[in-house]
């Protein structure tokens, strides 16, 4: 790639080929199966990707606070769920209302306790609000257990809020083997909280699953949304839990090599790119090979991140690459990459053709 | 703390009575040593932090990148070290031109190529600027062999770039049990670089290293001078290295229970905090007990991060905070944490008393 020679590294590079195929295709493969395509924004957190997901279909975005659908909400976007079990203080009820005012706003609960604390912060407004109860269909991060579910809803509904439906994330997909096994998980889970929903008289109308891995596995069975996050630009995780293949990917950072040990000398015969974990994050699954793939090259393994530097252990019947050289790496984690950077340079036919401001970075609260 | 109630989470919030204290005991220790003080000032890329550690007397500044040292030499700051093995193409070529005629500046080289690239692109600037050499001293990443110092210095002065010492950064120090042997191999190397060098007439007279674990155990022996960052703050891993103790952190973050799981329902008994990796970063090396520590509950383990969540695991001896209650959480590695943020919440005596800006902050390149 051309391009490689012409940007300060490390500089995280979108194909906007790749990416609009992946939009495409998800919206697709979602739509067929009679779902409603609600993608997770915190992904890219850019207005620019915002629109072509809408554009492909997409109902709305899903959000992780109240401050990345702020910047949503005064781009236009007109439908928004904050995917989190918000505890709401008096400041953010403010902000919360202020926002439903402009936007349809679906938020989620998990607990007896946060259902009427945002009641009442909420006050007048809490009816305009949907809540979505958050179930925890086995990963065991946030989300009520499924039996619970109506414990939570009748609180939401003494505390005025409009009771919506239910979500889940299956986070625990992100793991060899497990995606099919994490599906068949949130179904039940969301299934056993619809029926007891349902038979409780309340409006489970609004079943929202899925992550990346498992957004094209799930059928058109309970959940009636999906939001997969991840699939526009793919990443490591999702290559090496073959989610997606090396043409899938959308996002790379370029990098520079900054030093050079071919011989042994007691140390790793090893690179060092300068796309230390300010770039590429540090999440590291115990599954994985290492901190991420180096493109045209799948022998490398990169072994240790510090913030500034990439250690690529290079085996001994490869060349090793030069220094100076420029290489793409793809992150493990994508979303981390997004939240590190202020702007990334897009790509399309081999040229570089805008630059994309990560206009919701950073928005932690 | 009562201004946990005031912020909004999670929010790192730096206490300016330790930073003080931090900034004037590591001062003191490397004075009384005769050593000179140049901090890192990746770890915090506060402008106002840079101020007090110079106030406090250290020599000038160690940067990683050209991006941070411009925003060092806007705010006044004359002596800058960027401790890294630039490749410099013509873009960066000038960037460091001009940032050096407005401060004193020193460059990291490594190898033989990047001495002669570097001088090529600086061409007639190239005088301006001292080179030290990089060497390594154990930690396997960047750095050239103590017995190659030599050919990278003669291909620098060949350059027409001046030559001024050798550093070395003795990263595995990050480990229990290993600051005392890594200050030993980071002090034998730099000991065998400044003899040939000095040897071959080159000037070896500046002779940096250090690292937090090992600023405090360098003797008046080979270094002259030590780049400290992390002491500013401390982070959990610090605490766990013994390298502080818990009255030295002076950065934490404000968190809030936004889930809680009592009961087993064969999930961990847990709550769960708005402060995921996007405050906390997701550096964890094998030996950390967890993502992180919870002041005032040293029994709590930060099992697992997501971008939005700390899963947090309590044993059942132990009482369960409740939904909505404030914690203070340490970040694992504190340097990545200022990298995440905008700006921080600033607090002495109990109460805030300013906010700083993160004036450094995603300065990648």
């Amino acid at each position: 790639m051309s391009v490689l020679e012409d940007v300060t590294t490390p500089q995280v590079i979108i194909d906007r080929d790749v990416l609009d195929r992946n939009i495409t295709r998800m919206a697709a493969s979602v739509a067929g199966k009679g779902l409603r395509l609600r993608p997770h924004a915190k992904t890219h957190k850019v207005l620019q990707i915002a629109d072509r997901q809408l554009a492909a279909g997409a109902v709305g975005l899903t959000v992780a606070t109240i401050g990345e659908a702020e910047v949503f909400a005064d781009h236009g976007v007109e439908d928004l769920f904050i995917a989190y079990p918000l505890w709401i203080t008096r400041p953010q009820a403010e902000r919360l209302r202020r926002l439903s005012a402009r936007a349809r706003v679906s938020v989620g609960v998990d607990s007896v306790e946060g259902a009427t604390t945002m009641g009442a912060a909420l006050n007048g407004a809490a009816g305009q609000i949907a809540v979505l109860v958050e179930i925890d269909s086995g990963h065991h991060r946030s989300g009520a257990s499924p039996d619970l579910a109506v414990e939570v809803a009748r609180a939401a509904d003494r505390a005025g809020l409009r009771v919506g439906g239910v979500f889940t994330f299956p986070g625990h997909s992100y793991a060899p083997g497990m995606p099919q096994q994490a599906v068949e998980q949130e179904q039940a889970a969301l299934a056993e909280a619809t029926e007891l929903l349902t038979a409780a008289g309340y409006d489970a109308s609004r079943r929202s699953g899925g992550s990346t891995p498992t957004a094209t596995l799930t059928g058109p069975s309970v959940a009636t949304e999906v939001r997969p996050g991840v699939y526009v630009f793919g990443d490591a995780q999702q290559l090496e839990l073959e989610r997606c293949g090396w043409d899938d990917i959308a996002l790379s950072v370029a990098a520079t090599v900054i030093s050079r040990h071919d011989t042994g000398r007691g140390s790793p015969r090893r690179v060092v790119l300068d796309s230390g974990s300010k770039v590429l994050g540090s999440d590291r699954p115990a599954w994985a090979t290492g901190h991420g793939r180096v493109i045209d090259h799948p022998e490398a393994r990169i072994t240790a991140l510090s913030e500034h530097h990439a250690t690529v252990v290079w085996p001994e019947e490869s060349p090793l690459p030069v220094l100076g050289e420029r290489l793409r790496v793809i992150p493990n984690h994508v979303c981390i990459t997004m939240n590190l950077v202020d702007e990334v340079a897009v790509v399309s036919g081999g040229q570089i053709v805008d630059r994309w401001a990560v206009a919701a970075r950073g928005k932690n609260y």
